[in-house]
């Protein structure tokens, strides 16, 4: 069954008869064919998700009607912010099509010292936006309710470090501490956050962390920890943190 | 440091002048402009892994000589094996280099009964090589000390679900049993694998398994699993898996 986000909350006397224009009507109407008596999700920015039926679809705009709520819970208990030095080509768009499907709050793209990449101001707009597209397509994909916030460009780690205060835990995906067998700090923290807590974990572009950007980040209280004793690349470990957070937090244990 | 993985094992008395030429002799002279008294990883088909010192090098051939040997433990502790129904585009290259970084012991991909791509004969073996290639620069890359195994391709699922006798451990992940919330199979599995065990983790293609493949695999004792709320695609499902099995098994609880 299709998902849409909806930009608009509705209140609860206007979910009988819904109308929706625009490329969310032209994709159930052109591209999915979709006919009167078809069931869609249509989540609101709320994060409310409902079961809705159409009434009436044409060239100009689609109604539906409201049928039911969708109760599963789909987001993370916790929420996770990931934050990645720009990396080569287009491993950016890979990195959040996959973590917004394992269940990302965000994502802060940073201008690493080693990254390779540069993004000038203009180009910068145009690379969030296309990573907002792709964060959308991804959350209607994988049946989320809330679609990742993709922050704009952070010129340098100092911002990243500056953000501290926001999280109740801020972690380093660090290379060294993975070639020297560090492997207790992220478990521990794992087992101490609670559900609605936040978490910020930042991973270094294909170079790594520079040392002054890891001073930075330890100044600021974050705590550099290793993801297992094989070296991730730097598009891998942001989804081996989110799907250890997951398995921890949403399988049953 | 650079790492090669050698097709012959070594006695312990030819290690003091260990002879490469071919393709890894033309990478270290090359593509990498090695000198005398660079170091260098060498890892034998055992799994043994030692520093080696380049003592000459030339247009010809490098010889190297043993300095240490690596203590890391590299290999996740449980044999994972990972079988994908064939997908679309070059996925299979993106979910064969991930696994291997992600410690997998082995690969099967197979003709899904949803398979949109087709292999021919021909076309199968010239796949399987190339997978074969991107596993081993993959596990140089991520320092492992085994190349995981990417067997032929199975041309059906019976061909998986004869296998079962081979592993401990038999799961599907299965789109359905996370639509229906289940999500206690995959962790009880993990609580019950000790070191040394084999796992085999089944993953439909884009369309998912068919009702008569989840059939054949359930009777021949497969248990289904959900990994969670969201809907994975079939790239992501294997990464999530392994990196809970990593995650479990090799960081400190």
């Amino acid at each position: 069954m299709q998902r849409y986000f909806l930009e608009k909350e509705l209140a609860e006397n206007q979910l009988q008869e819904i109308v929706i224009t625009g490329e969310q009507h032209h994709h159930m109407n052109r591209v999915m064919r979709m006919k009167e008596a078809t069931q869609v999700y249509l989540v609101f920015p709320s994060g409310r998700s409902i079961i809705a039926e159409i009434i009436t679809i044409n060239q100009e705009q689609v109604s539906l009607k409201w049928i039911a709520d969708e109760v599963a819970e789909k987001e993370l208990p916790i929420q996770v912010t990931i934050a990645s030095g720009l990396p080569k080509q287009d491993k950016l768009e890979f990195v959040v099509q996959k973590i917004t499907e394992l269940g990302a709050a965000a994502f802060i793209p940073f201008q690493g010292h080693f990254s390779i990449t540069k993004w000038d101001h203009k180009k910068a707009t145009k690379k969030i936006e296309r990573l907002q597209k792709i964060a959308l397509e991804a959350a209607e994909q994988s049946h989320r309710r809330k679609v990742p916030t993709i922050y704009p460009l952070a010129t340098s780690i100092e911002e990243i470090a500056q953000q501290a205060a926001d999280y109740d835990y801020c972690l380093v995906a660090y290379e060294e501490s993975a070639k020297e067998n560090e492997q207790a700090v992220f478990a521990k923290v794992l087992q101490q956050v609670k559900p609605g807590e936040k978490i910020l974990v930042v991973f270094g572009p294909e170079g790594g962390l520079a040392p002054k950007e890891i001073e930075q980040l330890e100044t600021a209280g974050f705590l550099l920890c290793g993801l297992g004793p094989r070296i991730l690349r730097t598009e891998t470990a942001p989804l081996y943190v989110l799907s250890a957070i997951s398995y921890v937090t949403e399988l049953k244990q």
